[in-house]
């Protein structure tokens, strides 16, 4: 079979390299991409990484914006399956997020509940951003998220 | 051992006992806790759960709101040992949360190095808050963290 | 602390166990149980497990079809925190649909896709119904599971 | 070994690469793939993802159908080892469903022993489909699943 | 609650532990057991450890046998959820059977897989015996399992 | 290293691959394979799987019957080291003697302590058969094992 | 059934808690209760900790010896459930010998090997001593295993 | 940088594959091979697997004796780390020691201190050997080991 | 044999109990603790947590430091298992540990390795100091650990 | 796509091995790599590793130093995601130190708390040395680890 003059399909992985190395040679930052993009640079990164799917025009956009081969436009819209192989993260700067969700995991259900009712706040209709705070004693890091609530069903 | 007449010590989980039954029986939320205490509904929760420490004054201060024994004032003082037994959580509404560190943690890690340097956000100097968003399209639950930017020291 | 008069809160688990206690002594199926307070049996049985919360005035009722006592009501109204045990079921009947998940969950993934968009089905905005259904080669169990399409976000 | 001029034998990996580059190029989706060798599409597209064999006749109309190599029909029909690699899924899409299985598993059996006595429901006699179920409050996924009651035997 | 005058329902454990004890005051073997009530020797052990559940009228005649309260009668007829707490055995009896799941586990398959097609052996539709075989070289154990094949279906 | 004008070592790997490779364009069943190199086909299937070695006569009339080159005779006849990858194998097939192993474990210690004795099943001093019986309700797998009882020493 | 005035057995952990107190008054070592039952110290306090049966005779003597109560003597002679809880030991002590297994696994199974051929070293028919090496550089722990070997079985 | 021209390093793996490869080509067993460096076959096959770093001496008789290129030298005599994959090995000749530790790890300990105090037996100062032992009821495995007892230090 | 007239033994955890309730009616520090025993802050607190065993006149002197009943001495004079839960703790503090040696282990080994040789620290001859150090951009925590080298032996 | 004529990027895996060969053929040792570009040992083999990032100058000053191609400048400035792959170390060397976290991580946990207040040692504005201590019954390992005190905030 490896000897099949067949043209192996480019994946997400092989697209992820190519934008990475372009935006080295560029010496672009992800919020300039996006700029370029027009969206978000969470959403851009994220997608960028192969963790989310770019709507049609994103992807010719952002084809033409890093010079990527024609190929990669459709491979840019697919929909990603989306894996991570560490339950537990061990680079410190995910873990102290990992490390958020276990500490004041009880507490955002328990306020959830309190301000709207019994369910969750969506992870698919949701949206986030990092932002720098300037601060004398320290800047500080912001990151705000916000999702659908969602109120579980009674049938 | 079992048998000797000896005072067993009250413990965190004691006191968050008896402030779930109190709050239940007094009828208030979290916010209103918070605010007769003058500290945030997110770290108020969190340290009536047991996960962190109450300062001296709102330790006092949490005994005579909740009608707490006198000798629960110093155990909420007390340092707590932060446990969580899941390492994924289970509960939907937490999940959410670990699946969007899965998801977006090695974006949140490139944006903190494009915007401060090699380093992290601490989750030790850290806040949080959680708000409703009205939302035509269905309400919206908003997470805020705020944690101070920590670069990695060379030496 | 253990001497203290203090009046312990009622758990979701000890309401349960008066669940099945009252319908073992009525002879009682859930689908009578669930006709009672009409709602689907499934919805019911989750709920009476602890798994779910009772709308208020389903709470009443349960209340009242089961002759629990009147503390009960409010604490099937409150919110549970989904916690299952063993990340792979080991009871046959629950590991099947364990193994359903594993085999079909990447054909799943790919028809929602193809039908739908980028997203998922929604497991709080949901419902699920069992039959049996009659077949001369054996009865069969038939699953029903329908949740609301939710997109993914672009932002 | 590897410099043998032995011809490496075509695996279930192979054909899955083959045939999901034959349905891009051809821009067929799997239900119209699953319509022209007149089986379910979610049948269809587990088996050419490799976790179901195809009957004799189904590989040779699936290798005329997608354009594969001859050598593609015998590799359809071999029996594949099922195997998935995450204990539990990370992949949203299929989270849900692991969580459902979570959540509503001890309800599945407790409805499924209602229902016909103690047993399962098989998951190897078993099909199962996926339908857009259109709903003005948003269209709606449906999974039925339907598989063949197997008592318990004693003995 | 735990102060409430309530009858606290009797479980399968509780009835493990009175035949367990009713088994050593009397002195008898599993075979003889077994031979009281007319069944084999494994699945009469199997369901007196809870892992199976007796039909009605061999309940019956476990609780004359055993001489136990008449409530054991309903609880020996109950579908039991079948839970072990090591994915992988310690003891070394029953780690020797684990281990030739995982030597010959593939061999099974692909025998079964030639004698039958692509299918399993039914772990429900199944029975098992024990024997001693005397052997000039050491006395031999034999196991024999017998389950119906069940064929994948293909729709 | 890789440069190095070395002769890489055949492994049971390679001559696994050359076997199934062999098998299948001669159209050779394992019962067949077995019968011309006069072993039960459990063992010869295993063995050629790379989880047992080859006795010396057996692996020249192994290389003679597969046609497989000279340098894999020595290579059948190594030791192997047995590894598998799953703890809890997915593989339907499997899992369920997997299950059984689970549900039927402690059954299986306690029969064999009442007939023989504290002690064990050998796994090493053991056979296995798997057998097709026909029956009219759906032939059924029939699996014979036998392994030496061992006792275990007291000093 | 709690309430049942039922006598609760005996177990191997109570009678393992009387033999720890009755030594602990007594003052003996392992090696002179061992000494008094004419049983080597290794397996004396591993049939103690309730990880081996007592043979009959072996039972009656260290019930007299510890003197301990009549109902101990059978449940001594019991055949124990191995069951350890740590897959990988954290004591200090007894992670070592995990770690020597871990280094050294490969070239014990070797060595055995080449000298016995393709098989094993028995744990059943098994013993082992540990005794104190006089050294001027600082005493050394001796460990001295034996057991049978175990030839694999071709069939 | 794959494109380099850089000499890749030999690594431990490289030059146990060589030893392994002139062991079979010369016919030579561990026992021999350690003769001729004058060690002992457990160290010396443990280190020619990679798992101890060879005294400088003993690299240069070893690369002399085995036939290995030069720079094979100092890769014998690095200072290796030390991984293994399986925390449980499955190998049932590796198993039944990891069995060992599991049943007899206390006894281990609790003999270790009644011998010499709060401490344990070095894995580091450490040697062992197998041994064959010729029986009339079957030959069996001796494995001894000796470690240097270490106390434990109170500062 | 609950109900036997039997004296339960004092455990390590009892006497943990008491050293802390007695510690913190005496509002005693570890630092006070350890000077009234006239050893490390360190080795105190972890031997009063039951991690290290007392020798003999020191556990005599915590026991009259402390006021513990006579019992305790002999109790703290054992040696313990040292067993920890989490495998990865959650607690952020204790993480931060486990971080570093994540991050930092193969770089300990690599200059242990440079310094001495083919070898480890022991953790066993072991010592270990916290210091708080000034520093005006905030305080630091010094903490320095001191074991013996031990090489590896080569036999 | 892996034909594409594309220049694949260095990784930081290329430069560390690119480190480790050149280091091997000048003879340094790390103490001697570290004074060459004025940074103490442990943080510049730890950067070596791929685990830190090169401040600017540090990088331009590695490349000379140790005669690296151009490009791998900005590769060693690149903050590294820090993954380790074992939960739990196995390497007896490193595995030491994490049973000092396990054994002494609930003590460095209260001195902290006694010293400083509620709060955790930074391992992020950290510092860490290795010296060898004469010691005239063996020499010693001294391990030195300095890192911010930070204090949990109250908000």
């Amino acid at each position: 079979m490896k000897d099949l003059a067949m043209t192996e399909m480019m994946t997400k992985e092989d697209v992820t390299a190519m934008i990475l190395s372009a935006k080295k040679q560029a010496g672009m930052t992800w919020e300039e991409i996006a700029a370029k993009i027009d969206m978000s640079p969470v959403w851009t990164h994220s997608a960028a990484m192969g963790m989310n799917a770019f709507p049609a025009e994103k992807a010719k956009l952002m084809v033409s914006v890093m010079g990527l081969p024609q190929e990669a436009e459709s491979v840019l819209a697919e929909s990603p399956t989306k894996i991570w192989e560490q339950a537990v993260p061990t680079d410190p700067c995910i873990y102290r997020f990992y490390e958020i969700v276990g500490v004041y995991g009880p507490t955002l259900k328990a306020l959830i509940q309190e301000k709207f009712g019994d369910g969750i706040m969506s992870a698919i209709d949701f949206d986030m951003s990092v932002t720098r705070i300037e601060n004398p004693k320290g800047d500080r890091v912001k990151v705000e998220m916000s999702g659908k609530y969602l109120g579980y069903n009674s049938w």
